[in-house]
């Protein structure tokens, strides 16, 4: 086999091997080429090469959130690493694991003037769960380069703490440092920074390894919850009727069925659930702005709830969250075992432990249900609304909100659906979604920036086929997305051009000035066409129900090639159709 | 006049304008409404809109680095300005003024929950001169709904405060942190980030302004160089045979002539200079790895200097940096008001003016001329070489060696020379490039991110005509640079396309190899001609000499359209010719 021979890149592979890391997106670079040569090479790893960083570390996010297993880039010194950031945030809000492997330069040819480099150490500060900055080790005969390089006194300085035994092996202390990175990326979800200084020569091969890191496994805490918080939390809720529970983003499948059902026979507790829940009960509410959108003061006080219990990542609706920090729940409970956001200004109770834990632990205990109009008195909020959400579908013209309506009920059961933001999210948590899909968004910064790079990782993840909805300007702004050879043949994109950024149309900017259409809107004439024909994927388009009656009918059936559908909507009625939508089924 | 409501957007957006910031690029967003809507009202700015923040911050780096003064990007919250990062770090080692200027939520809506929410807070830390963290004036009756949403003991915390005076007074305190950043953006040249924390309603606007607030101007230190620093350099030059000056990144006229004259004079000092030097004498070495690459060692050991001059900004070749860090000058001065890079590891006087105000203090005061042979004996080789180099040019084939010759003299008189990352530079490197040109490019941090979207920022702010010189790789990589409606009619940008990174093919790796095909070369079939389509741009190719001839005839003909030439070079052979050069012209 053919290794790297700089002792520190065998190191990470190794550990990164050791720590099943399977999956290595790597975009082109020479600082880096020891770490390409070693990952490469070893079967163990499925490599990736995507150029763009921006477009690579989204792409690895999609990975890492299909499998919630870490996933890593490797890159170059110098801006390379800059590129992730995006994706590193997202990944930081989203609680993924994405283990960055950034090669530098040695710390003596920083600061000096020399080509691909900056400040890498710490550079993700204020969004990364763990920066491990490893150390070049002087041992390592591939350096005596240093020696002569290094200017006298900080070589002789280096040299007598080494005799002195001040330094710590260099060694012990990369390969710890290296295993706290990756045991943080998978023990707490999330982003962390591995910074590998590499002198050259780079490309030296060696076939047999010449170190043999160290494992250091993490014993899992414990999540069980103590009894005293469970008995806490009993008698509050045995003695309130009105209890509301809302979901943001989470996996599908985190909660078992039973539990669910559990939930849905008690009056007394309204779910509210996002399309990013993948959570799903007939009698869940599953459209949070559809019921509460039209609320008049009197209705919305109302709704206000004793107790609020909140599990997964961020809430998509703005609606919800108005609503919930004017009329405060008395008590606000946050499930997780990682964080609790005070998103409504009155969390009380951070219950430290998974959803399910949590459920298992306590549902068995809840003895009664309280009696409680609670539900009953939403429930039928939700018919009438049910009612008129379709007497509007009727009614309305060809229009952004009448293309969701076809295009959601279009996809094929289990489809992975990945959906963009900002307009596009928000389009889809208005519909009922077919209970089969499992719908992912980037809501960790809800950006723009990777919507089509991560849906692409996601469709190489996983063996469900995977179709994308996205507005124009966020599909525009990831266009590199489509600069590699692995998306698969069954990846399908559905663009609504709206001709700029429609959601601004819908806020309460000045619409239709000049500086409105240039700034807010961000008016353009583009398409998707020529990107399809440069990135080889089938294009088509529609601009009314019946063309895309037609281009729907086929969309999902097998082709030789990725598919993109780009549905034009006049932008110019889109905001009014969706305000009246509001004010139609109140 | 029409003004944002907020009095904070008030301020940043006078204090710009009272500090004479003038280019304003505006990514969509609705965080920063009231700074869009304040910049676009006011005829004083020039606005763009640019959608993909990291085009948008290298677009405005482009404005920056043709007129030297600080130009602002202005974006919305969460993961939208991490996309400037990479530009922010170019700036950062390149000197470029650029503001960066980011809307954030208010404090207490970070870190709850919310949407497009990170932690902005000092994120550019390992890469920016100054970083203001705006705070939200709570007396700013604009921000009532803020006491309203504040939990109860935090509004009451803040307002014993202010009861007590502890708060210094936000307004004042705003102003100055404002004042500070644009200042260090002026006299330190490089990025600043300014972060303004807005509260909803953000689309409010007003005719008169609220607030009027302080320009502090900072005085100028002055860079008058000490007497017996002038002394003790004489001495040491007046005794020195071997003196040379090593330039590089440096703006066209920023040396008077008269003293490049007067150095010309002098037998014992060499020049090099590099092609974004800007400098040029018949006398001065203009290529240094045509002149070096094919010494040896004991040749190279005649060329160390005993005093190494530096000036301007990092040197591109990785020549010339090997050869001085083995044979070391005796001294190394550095001159540059700002900092000094000990790039050669050698550095003992780092010279605190600007360039041109030493060569004026300081050569009226040399007396004599040192006999030397030193500048004849290379004057001799270089010779020798520009004869081999054209010799050389006679026989190879079409290459990417042969096509940077051709191109390279083809740009007409007086035009800006934009050029990319990293072969591109490299290869123009190797050849005599036309003195009425000026050449640009981001060597600060060498990247291939944002290189076409600073060639277009620089045509925009420039009224020459400006050509762009790129590899295929660092094209499609910013291809969003073609994404917004500025782009000049006379731009003109080549593309040398060897279908891949075509340096690692002159790199020590392992060549063809499939793993060296797809994770270091990252071949691929794209081509530059969708992209032109949509984006509006004059195609043209050429794929071997004739047609190349051909298509370069018309090629700076006035158009309706900006154009783009893409000359398909053959990769199996471009690193050999190149690596051959240097065999031949010994």
């Amino acid at each position: 086999m053919t290794y790297p021979k700089i002792p520190l890149a065998q190191t990470v592979i190794q550990l990164c091997k050791a720590k099943n890391i399977k999956h290595i997106i790597i975009s082109p670079g020479s600082r880096n080429a020891p770490l390409t040569i070693g990952f490469t090479n070893d079967a163990f790893f499925k490599c990736y090469s995507v150029v763009d960083e921006r477009s690579a570390a989204f792409f690895a996010l999609g990975i890492a959130q299909q499998l919630q297993e870490p996933t890593a880039v490797v890159c170059t010194s110098g801006s390379a690493l800059l590129n992730y950031y995006p994706a590193i945030a997202e990944a930081f809000y989203s609680n993924i694991p994405l283990v960055v492997l950034s090669a530098d330069r040695p710390k003596h040819l920083i600061g000096i003037g020399d080509g691909q480099t900056i400040n890498q150490k710490n550079v993700f500060d204020n969004h990364i769960l763990y920066s491990a900055n490893l150390k070049l080790d002087l041992k390592d005969e591939n350096n005596v380069s240093e020696y002569e390089e290094l200017p006298i006194l900080k070589n002789l300085e280096n040299k007598f703490e080494r005799l002195l035994g001040l330094q710590k092996d260099i060694q012990t202390y990369n390969e710890e440092e290296i295993n706290t990175a990756i045991n943080f990326s998978v023990f707490k979800k999330g982003p962390v920074h591995i910074n590998i200084p590499l002198d050259e020569p780079l490309y030296k091969t060696v076939d047999k390894l010449s170190v043999t890191p160290k494992t250091i496994d993490v014993s899992i805490k414990s999540n069980e919850i103590e009894e005293y918080v469970l008995q806490s939390c009993l008698e509050d809720w045995n003695s309130a009727s009105k209890k509301m529970i809302l979901v943001g983003v989470n996996y599908p499948n985190e909660i078992d069925k039973k539990w669910l059902e559990e939930i849905a026979q008690d009056d007394s507790i309204v779910v509210f659930t996002e399309t990013t829940s993948n959570i799903h009960h007939p009698s869940f509410f599953s459209s949070i702005d559809q019921i509460i959108a039209p609320l008049s003061d009197e209705e919305k006080s109302q709704l206000q709830p004793d107790i609020l219990v909140t599990f997964g990542g961020l809430i998509v609706s703005k609606k919800i969250k108005q609503l919930l920090r004017k009329y405060k729940p008395k008590q606000h409970w946050h499930i997780d075992s990682k964080t609790a956001n005070d998103t409504f200004f009155c969390l009380n109770n951070h219950i430290e432990t998974s959803p399910n834990q949590f459920l298992e632990a306590f549902l068995p205990k809840v003895t009664h249900y309280v009696k409680s109009n609670y539900k009953t008195y939403w429930r039928v909020i939700k018919q009438k609304r049910l009612k008129k959400h379709k007497d509007y579908l009727e009614e309305i013209p060809f229009s952004d909100f009448k293309v969701f309506s076809k295009i959601l009920k279009s996809i094929p059961n289990n489809y992975i659906l990945q959906v963009g933001n900002s307009s596009a999210i928000r389009y889809t948590q208005l519909f009922n979604i077919n209970k089969t899909l499992e719908v992912f968004c980037n809501r960790g910064t809800s950006g723009i920036d990777g919507s089509t790079s991560t849906a692409i990782g996601s469709a190489v993840a996983n063996n469900k086929p995977t179709v994308f909805i996205t507005g124009d300007l966020s599909f525009l702004y990831d266009s590199n997305a489509f600069w590699n050879n692995y998306i698969p043949k069954n990846f399908r994109v559905i663009v609504v051009n709206n001709q700029g950024g429609g959601i601004f149309r819908i806020l309460p900017g000045h619409k239709n000035t000049e500086n409105f259409d240039t700034y807010f809107e961000t008016n353009h004439n583009y398409t998707a066409e020529h990107l399809c024909n440069m990135y080889g994927f089938k294009y088509e388009s529609a601009s009314n129900e019946d063309s895309l009656k037609l281009a729907l009918k086929a969309f999902y059936k097998e082709d030789d090639k990725p598919k993109l559908l780009e549905i034009f909507t006049p932008k110019h009625i889109n905001d009014e159709v969706l305000l009246n939508y509001f004010e139609f089924i109140k």
